[in-house]
């Protein structure tokens, strides 16, 4: 577990939080460990924390290849060593995401059926919420890859949500004729015929109205699809903070409107879907935002929890090999 | 002008609103003239309109080819032949998008150095609004193109907002060492050498934070951008109605915030920046969105209006041309 942008407070506070949600969990934490027990003696946890130490740490703006290459005792690396060697159940980064991918990828290998591995999170609707992959793991993903992503995806809402045969959609873009690339209109000929609950197209509106479980699509649209939407949250909250505060009247209507307005934020905190999962690979790798509080990272710790408890990754594994062998009976027809 | 899924009554009430608008504003309205009449009629307007009869229309669901050799005596074709032929200023349309673009494109050309049409328009921000162009007429376009869309879109930001060399950013997705497929940026390093105010890469969260006046991307990411945050907007709209209404309390609270929620909502009331321009033709095309009201499809109008008003489509020659020399001898360095 190692921290991000703002560093080891927020890291700290997270763990803590977590830690006393779950009485069943004990963490390891890797990176400078003075530094890690000054900010632990901060928020006064001790107790179901190990410290491995560690002299290096990758750097937000560093290359990937740079990272697996010239930080073999940095937190990430180590951390995902703990992982591979078993030593601990799942592995919570904040750090440099091309980087996680990448070391994760050499450390931990791909699954067998695997070529790349995906981020996939969650985003809130008005009931519940939906899944979406890629999120920006890889850019120009052939339909192949989009198949792959589907497949772990739907393992995924499963194995998490419970959902016996989750709907799936694929992102394409408004119109009718200019319906999709041919990367787009053959990744949709190969979900008609993979035996999934698939649905069809969906489009950028489709993510809230809760008309579809899972999204895939490639990395850039996923990519620009979380952000837009991050981008817009933040806007308007801050719009409505500025409306409320205009003047007298404004400020006491605010007040009254506190519960309400409390309640509304409540329901879509985005600290609340923070913990991105890095799907396809042999273990649990959570990809924190780099910039978020301690509740959010506590989030994540939570979604690395509760995919080591209910073994995601064994899940997806199995799930990849049945698919194949039905995929294989699926190709002569 | 062309009513969409809502048909002439949405029409009816936008020229409506729009001719009272603007006292320099006269309207012909092609279609069943019949219906047109009606509908006219309902809303009490009949001066500064005139009416072209058309047989036919084009459905939703029709593919551009076939709207293009079918219906020529469509309300869509008819409009787009009266902009050809210079005897109204501008078109808009509420209609199938696919067979506007290509409609359009048939009848009145690209401009000399534009190979594709782009759909543009704007998006609120804190402060003002960005425009964002390609949302959905193109999917695949390669550096050339998106160099093309940014020339335009440039030239449109100076022309209707007056701001002499507007700031240009190209989308792109998070991480550092993901940054953009090939076509991204080969795009950058066009961007970098033309000349623009370019600032370069920009995420989807910078179309809200007023980073950036003018954003180029793919028709793919674009309109995924677009529509996801119609669908945010939506939905978060509906859940603040919601948690209103809940019970006696929050409906209070609800009359009391009435001003301020209100405030907020005209203040990103998609309907105000409803018509976006299709760029890069010979003559003004706005394309209004096909599930709108009256008021939203004025908007259209006047976005149309101002288009005209201002040569949207004489500037963005003069700069095409002007910037065609500069890249020639941009070329050497």
């Amino acid at each position: 577990m190692m921290g991000g942008d703002r560093g080891l407070n927020v890291t700290a506070t997270g763990v803590s939080l977590a830690l006393d949600r779950h009485p069943d969990l004990s963490c390891t934490l890797v990176g400078d460990e003075q530094q890690i027990r000054a900010a632990l003696g901060s928020v006064g946890k001790t107790d179901r924390v190990d410290i491995v130490h560690t002299s290096e740490s990758v750097d937000m703006h560093e290359s990937p290849a740079s990272a697996l290459r010239f930080k073999k005792d940095s937190s990430m690396r180590v951390a995902l060593d703990l992982l591979g060697s078993g030593e601990v159940d799942a592995c919570v980064s904040a750090g440099n995401t091309g980087a996680l991918v990448a070391t994760a990828r050499f450390v931990l290998r791909t699954l067998s059926e695997i070529d790349r591995p995906a981020i996939i999170s969650t985003l809130p609707r008005t009931q519940g919420h939906v899944y979406m992959l890629d999120l920006g793991a890889n850019i120009d993903s052939p339909a192949e890859i989009l198949m792959q992503f589907s497949l772990m995806g739907e393992s995924m809402v499963r194995t998490i949500e419970g959902i016996e045969r989750p709907s799936v959609g694929l992102l394409n873009v408004g119109s009718e004729e200019i319906k999709g690339s041919e990367v787009i209109k053959a990744t949709n000929e190969l979900l008609k015929a993979s035996g999934l609950n698939y649905i069809g197209y969906v489009e950028g509106d489709d993510i809230f109205n809760g008309s579809v479980e899972l999204i895939v699509t490639d990395g850039f649209a996923g990519n620009v699809a979380l952000k837009t939407s991050e981008g817009l949250a933040q806007m308007l909250t801050q719009v409505i903070r500025e409306e409320f505060s205009r003047g007298f009247l404004t400020r006491i209507s605010a007040l009254i409107a506190a519960p309400v307005l409390k309640s509304f934020r409540g329901r879509f905190d985005h600290r609340t879907y923070n913990g991105a999962v890095l799907l396809g690979l042999n273990g649990t790798v959570v990809k924190s935002h780099g910039k978020v509080d301690g509740l959010a990272f506590s989030h994540a710790i939570d979604t690395a929890r509760l995919a080591a408890q209910k073994d995601l990754t064994g899940h997806i594994r199995h799930d990849l090999e049945a698919s194949r062998i039905s995929l294989t009976k699926a190709t002569p027809s």
